[in-house]
């Protein structure tokens, strides 16, 4: 997408293959500052500490990661680890264990010598097909904006939360790329952009990425939700997802799960878009998804930038008192509208699922 | 309540009755800043950014503002003006009306001259009657609370939104007044404090009150709230309100609708404290309430500690980026288990109130 005009990708393999360069989203909205990873270790720093996030986008750079790892040494075992280091990083979002066993599948058969080039390939391969799928979810989306009315005036109020634009991707986005196909398109339409607490990827990310390209857009609280929705004021809540299991239980950022009760209550449509890898067939329901826990510090201290233009960390809580920090919550199925695809829209549930994915209908 | 173990009012009148000192509640938690009002004007000043806040301390603070205002001249045209200024300074806390109704029957039927001597008691009527009413509130929430088994271990889990504490009121608060209660009785218990952004009176307020006065809490974001409950980890939902409707619908702080469904939808009881003069016996349902709109700076910007020990506001958002800031919900009284009253616990509906409140029962 566009960062005031100029078309960018979240994620550039330098041409001489000796690294990649990614936003440093930890430092949006108040600077734009890129950074190249160069070795695996810098890799696993970019994903943990959320220079890069979302589902695709971590599967992307882990891609990257392990191709980075095998430029000096391609042996079995340095593969084992280097996959070992990668999905340490993240438990929740299943597009990192995906891309490993897509790399791990293609490069282990190779000999050593092919290993770096192949890995490199496919990395590259990866975020091609990341696009792809995210167009395909743009163009399916689309198609279900056209078929909703706005309920006030003659613009479309989607609301959406945290990130799942074209930053949490290689590009377009998942719940975003609707949203961007239709600004194209010309719809009128207008985001409730959530702030997502604790990190603030809405109000970080998502409002950096509509403004950057264009979008209108208003921030909100988290807490505003379930008021808009009453009020009247939300068509169409989209969202992304971490993981999805194979009956359509949505894991997400935390917080989903109370937009969805909202949308239900006030029968507002709520859509996830998934891309196919963030499908983890092996889970039956979302009971199974491990749901991360981060540091309390994101909750009682948040980072923000002073009137002087300086970039600081505050305190937002009394010394005294502890914060938990469950970064995502799960959806349960029931509450799901549809599900937006890259293959198409389906209910969420296995009928829905496997009528789209047929070579996982097994079992 | 206890400021480390000294009992502490948020709002005392001066003896010599030329002002009342308050704690500014804009500058917890980083520091404990007393403040004295002295005019009319200072009063309006302290409601409407928020110095005091809370339904029930509004009310109070507004009593103690008209008498403040009387002190130099006492005509009605004096009364009629002060009620206006007070009045217009927040719309949604009912409290705030009530008080200066009740202020105006006690004041306007007297000569000018005796009238600052009864505003003053009066308003210091209202003060010690909030205490009593809090203090009712709390036995009948304890009595409550222990009819309740915990779903794990043997604490209970309460969480509570936003500030209805001792800082909310004139002492013990409306939704933690059981929970000093239960503290007091030595009941195991531990409160979840939800931030509640934006202005953050659960992780400044909430929490401040509950490390001061030696209660077992943690800080969560309020996006949290679902997956807590889902996980089983919450036994009682316990919130203040600003204005309760004759049916039992609620207008409480922002994200309180949204506690409620997932109180509903995990069977965890959701209860909010209500003092009478909570109640506005003129709404048929939450439908009229007026829901404040503040300002959007609320959202985009933060204040928190910096590292250095200054207390410093931050900017969150790109700066093109707007924000919508509305500062209250209502949550419909189907989702309401049922209404702490300082006459008892009744469902949240016509019925249920009026039981409680027979005088009220006309209409």
């Amino acid at each position: 997408m566009n960062i005031h005009g100029t078309p960018t990708r979240s994620i550039r393999p330098r041409s001489d293959r000796t690294g990649v360069e990614i936003i440093d989203q930890t430092r949006l909205p108040h600077a734009l500052v890129l950074r190249t990873l160069t070795t695996l270790e810098e890799a696993c720093e970019a994903i943990a500490v959320m220079r890069v996030r979302g589902a695709p986008l971590i599967g992307a750079t882990a891609a990257y990661g392990l191709a980075l790892a095998l430029r000096e040494e391609a042996s079995d075992g340095c593969i084992d680890a280097a996959c070992a280091a990668l999905a340490a990083t993240r438990p929740t979002a299943v597009n990192l264990r995906w891309a490993l066993t897509r790399m791990r599948a293609r490069l282990t058969p190779l000999p050593p010598r092919l290993r770096f080039d192949a890995a490199w390939a496919e990395a590259a391969a990866i975020c091609d097909e990341d696009v792809a799928i995210n167009q395909a979810i743009g163009r399916h989306g689309l198609a279900l904006m056209r078929t909703l009315s706005p309920r006030r005036s003659g613009t479309l109020n989607l609301m959406t939360h945290c990130n799942a634009g074209w930053l949490a991707t290689v590009d377009w986005g998942t719940a975003l790329a609707p949203v961007y196909a239709a600004f194209a398109a010309g719809i009128p339409l207008h985001v409730w952009v959530s702030e997502t607490r604790p990190r603030n990827q809405g109000a970080a990310l998502t409002a950096w990425e509509l403004a950057s390209h264009g979008v209108p857009h208003t921030v909100i609280c988290d807490n505003a939700a379930g008021h808009l929705m009453r009020q009247g004021q939300v068509d169409l809540v989209l969202v992304g997802a971490d993981r999805v299991a194979a009956n359509g239980d949505v894991a997400n950022k935390i917080g989903t799960y109370l937009k969805a009760l909202a949308a239900a209550d006030n029968g507002v449509p709520f859509y996830v878009a998934v891309p196919g890898p963030t499908i983890d067939w092996r889970l039956a329901d979302g009971e199974g998804i491990p749901i991360e826990t981060r540091d309390g510090s994101e909750v009682t201290h948040i980072q923000g930038e002073a009137a002087h233009g300086e970039v600081m960390t505050v305190r937002l809580t009394p010394e005294a008192s502890p914060a938990a920090n469950p970064a995502f919550d799960v959806t349960p199925a029931r509450l799901v509208t549809g599900l937006i695809t890259e293959r198409g829209v389906c209910a969420a549930s296995p009928e829905g699922l496997r009528r789209l994915y047929p070579e996982h209908a097994h079992g």
